[in-house]
């Protein structure tokens, strides 16, 4: 059986929306079975009006950032996101926190299932490495 | 012997107030011995003026994110800390940080208790699960 | 063979900085091998012109919480990274994110290593504990 990995996203920044994605795409190319959470502000990253920015003063560098990151071969948030699905990467909402920062089932993007706390505590409790990133 | 799960909370905003309360509830549930660990800003959720607002601009929302909590059954913030330490759930203060907090003894809320980083670490490398919440 | 436990800091700030030393040295104490690995804002915390402050409006508070450190006897953050680095915690700056960061090779501060994402997950998947500070 796969090895685990499992993440948290409470935060919607640029920095914060990248890092499990990169992880995700990495962790998935080493064979391990990839789970990641969106709770909180994270919520917003798996819906289809995603658009993440940089964190406060940072903000107005985010087209930089994404400049440099397509210079590196990294496709946009959107696409990005696609890739690490398709990579077999599980997305999960929390649903809990998803009507406290209104977002609907159909604001998901396809493939995004909704998930509980205990159901990811379960998941984590399984897993070999456990990252709550922001 | 039950699953040991284990959280820092470095933060003192609102969505990371909430979230060791969510998740520890859920995990105390799930039988499992929850030890959560409250380090630099996060010190001061573990006091009894401890009353957390939204970060950054969002602090503006924190009325209306408290009112839609409400909603789904979630108490007030002091009252979710209450019923979080009477569900089992062990509340530490990191005894490195109070000093540079200004937190004294006195200003803890009943049942915290004071912990170092020798201790914690302890407890987390006995942990199936570690979150570091912000 | 020694326990390993493995971190991740993301953010520059002299919060999100003290941690992974205090928990690093904390750790090293205890006999445990010790991985912190610097990704996105926190790349800048392994160069040569570190220098972090606390974040947003709390900046401005830097300088006392600092004095406060001095007080307890902790060093001033250079002086401290080269203490941990001397205990034999093992300090590494995030390819993926260098560039996106401008950090160069020479930028760094001596002894820091340069490692991917993949080698850092393998680190942490052989962890008994993983913490992803900020």
């Amino acid at each position: 059986m796969a090895d685990k990995i499992s993440m948290v996203v409470s935060e919607g920044t640029f920095d914060k929306a990248m890092m499990p994605l990169i992880m995700g795409q990495t962790a998935a190319a080493m064979g391990m079975e990839v789970h990641v959470f969106y709770t909180f502000f994270g919520t917003k990253l798996v819906t289809k009006k995603a658009n993440p920015k940089l964190p406060g003063m940072w903000r107005l560098f985010t087209g930089m950032f994404r400049n440099r990151m397509k210079k590196v071969g990294t496709p946009g948030y959107m696409e990005f996101m696609k890739q690490t699905q398709d990579l077999g990467v599980n997305i999960y909402a929390c649903s809990t926190t998803m009507g406290l920062m209104g977002v609907k089932n159909e604001d998901l993007l396809p493939g995004v299932k909704v998930l509980g706390a205990a159901a990811f505590l379960k998941l984590a409790a399984e897993s070999k490495t456990t990252l709550f990133i922001g």
